[in-house]
């Protein structure tokens, strides 16, 4: 097996950076969409045969380091008892939005085993194939509670953060809820053979530096150190998206791997984690709207930027946009590989 | 005249922290809804008198200490040739995007007096009444720009981006005469009274620190020297939206006092500043759906962090929200002042 992502992930040295693409198999790939125009998003999250299928589309086609599992946050969130639904048109819809103290009551935890046993499955079926490891995932809680406040995506987080101020205990019950879900979530996970975890804090960036350590922060750190405990150890990668301006908070996240937007300087980044870790990303995923020329420059300048972290796993620093043309893609995998391996 | 907010703009000592809001004239007043429902937007923004009674309401009713011309940005953009609508459900849309050279070559200078009299007379109106001082404003080129490119607000700027990619002269060429109407409109704002201009850099948080400093950060700062060669010197704010991971190239525009988003620390942010520039904002719009006892702790925490800045311009870290119960809009203004009078 390919094991440069994982001697990455460990901080050893690699003889060449590791790459991978934030939402690799997805809209942007006609394979992707071949697979899609037969079902739904939610059935293709819950077939393990597709969903290993599109998650190893992206290894062949751009010659990524390591595959993700396709699925979606919201996955182990639907049998907590939200009623979901992926529009076309509006994206992720929870129509029974959590706002009181029985909307939280009414909810329970999950086992994965038998709420989400299809995702179990695509990893076993993953690992049986795949020759490059396997991140799995979960949103963090505070991503995840957003999504079941406002009831889908939100501009602002109103509903969220007017729960936050006005009725903090009811916030924080849901936190701890949903933490000891995404918990319970990741072991099985690990469990069923994932190499590696990412915890996606997409929104917490909507929160300032003094609020995401009370309201946000605590319950990552839970979760990490809960997933330390797992019988197999594996690295995790936290990536709080939107958060350049809070780096010492999240720092103290307790993760192995820091994931960084396209918003900082990266080597701005690894002096702000105090060059301890690893880092993961910082190309801005409209840069791949260029040239051979200039995708080429901005992955040397990215290369170079990371060089006093332990290691640095070149990725996009959100996920990769449907109109993303894919041999703009795949010159930035192959400009990953050909410029870290000259330079090292 | 009320000049706390002048004297804490030129970063000398005053008895209270000066506190307004940004669209501190908009849809969360009843006051300002009655106005409007009589008017669309566009005729509101192009009508001296509407624009000057909305302008004065937030000062009677919040108590702050500045008023802010009502206009909007995308008002100058308007006579360079550019067709523009407000959509109730979109938001601003320009039904011709500049995609190409020859779009660009269609473009014009402006010459406010004689395209956007409007703007000029409002202030003109607003100097004889108002009893604070009155900020003038525009917004920055590369946001203006995304508008133009986009054909209205943008989730990603892919059209942009490509554009900065791909036909870097053509970005450069249209933002070199973005950049000449703003100057033109900001000495115009000048002559015409306003006691302190705003540059709103919105989107510019879109980019990389490093595309920060190619494709907008000489624009800015050229029509920052320009402004200052005004003959009426004025003080100068200029406010990078989503720019806390990019506070050592922000920094760099040239402006008197710095505009603050929620996303940092003030007291970091302060210190990113070199403890040498006045502050300006920090407070999260959204805490306005707090209680009175967390909008006022709040106040306190965010006073206390800018306490090593020359001086402090209590603001929101964005816009308020249509949403906003207006008492707690007026909670925050009266925690600011008592606060700060107290602890002074």
């Amino acid at each position: 097996m390919n094991d440069v992502f994982l001697r990455a992930c460990a901080g050893r040295k690699t003889d060449y950076k590791p790459v991978w693409l934030m939402r690799q198999a997805g809209r942007y790939l006609p394979e992707y969409q071949k697979v899609r125009s037969k079902v739904d998003f939610l059935t293709l999250c819950k077939t393990p045969e597709l969903a290993a299928e599109v998650t190893m589309q992206p290894v062949d086609i751009l010659n990524v380091d390591v595959a993700i599992l396709f699925s979606d946050i919201l996955i182990p969130v639907e049998p907590m008892g939200m009623r979901l639904e992926f529009s076309e048109n509006r994206g992720p819809i929870f129509h029974n939005p959590v706002r009181t103290a029985a909307d939280i009551q009414a909810l329970r935890a999950i086992d994965s085993p038998t709420d989400v046993p299809y995702v179990l499955e695509a990893i076993r079926l993953l690992k049986q194939s795949l020759k490059v490891p396997l991140i799995g995932f979960s949103g963090a809680p505070f991503t995840l509670a957003t999504y079941m406040i406002e009831g889908g995506s939100s501009r602002n987080f109103i509903h969220t953060k007017r729960m936050m101020y006005q009725a903090p205990d009811q916030f924080h019950a849901l936190m701890k809820l949903v933490s000891s879900v995404v918990t319970e979530y990741l072991l099985a996970q690990i469990r069923a053979g994932v190499d590696t975890v990412q915890i996606f804090d997409s929104w917490v960036g909507a929160l300032s530096p003094h609020d995401f350590e009370q309201y946000a922060l605590p319950y990552v750190q839970e979760i990490i150190r809960a997933v330390r405990q797992a019988e197999r150890k594996v690295p995790i990668i936290y990536f709080a998206f939107n958060s350049s301006g809070m780096m010492d908070q999240v720092k103290k996240a307790g993760a192995d791997i820091y994931g960084l937007d396209w918003r900082i300087d990266i080597a701005k980044a690894v002096d702000q984690l105090d060059r301890k870790y690893v880092v993961q990303g910082n190309f801005d995923p409209c840069a791949l709207f260029g040239t051979r020329e200039t995708i080429h420059a901005e992955v040397q300048r990215i290369l170079e930027g990371a060089r006093y972290a332990p290691n640095h796993i070149f990725n996009l620093g959100h996920g990769i946009l449907p109109e993303t043309p894919v041999d703009n893609a795949k010159a930035m995998v192959d400009a990953v590989h050909e410029i870290s391996l000259r330079a090292l």
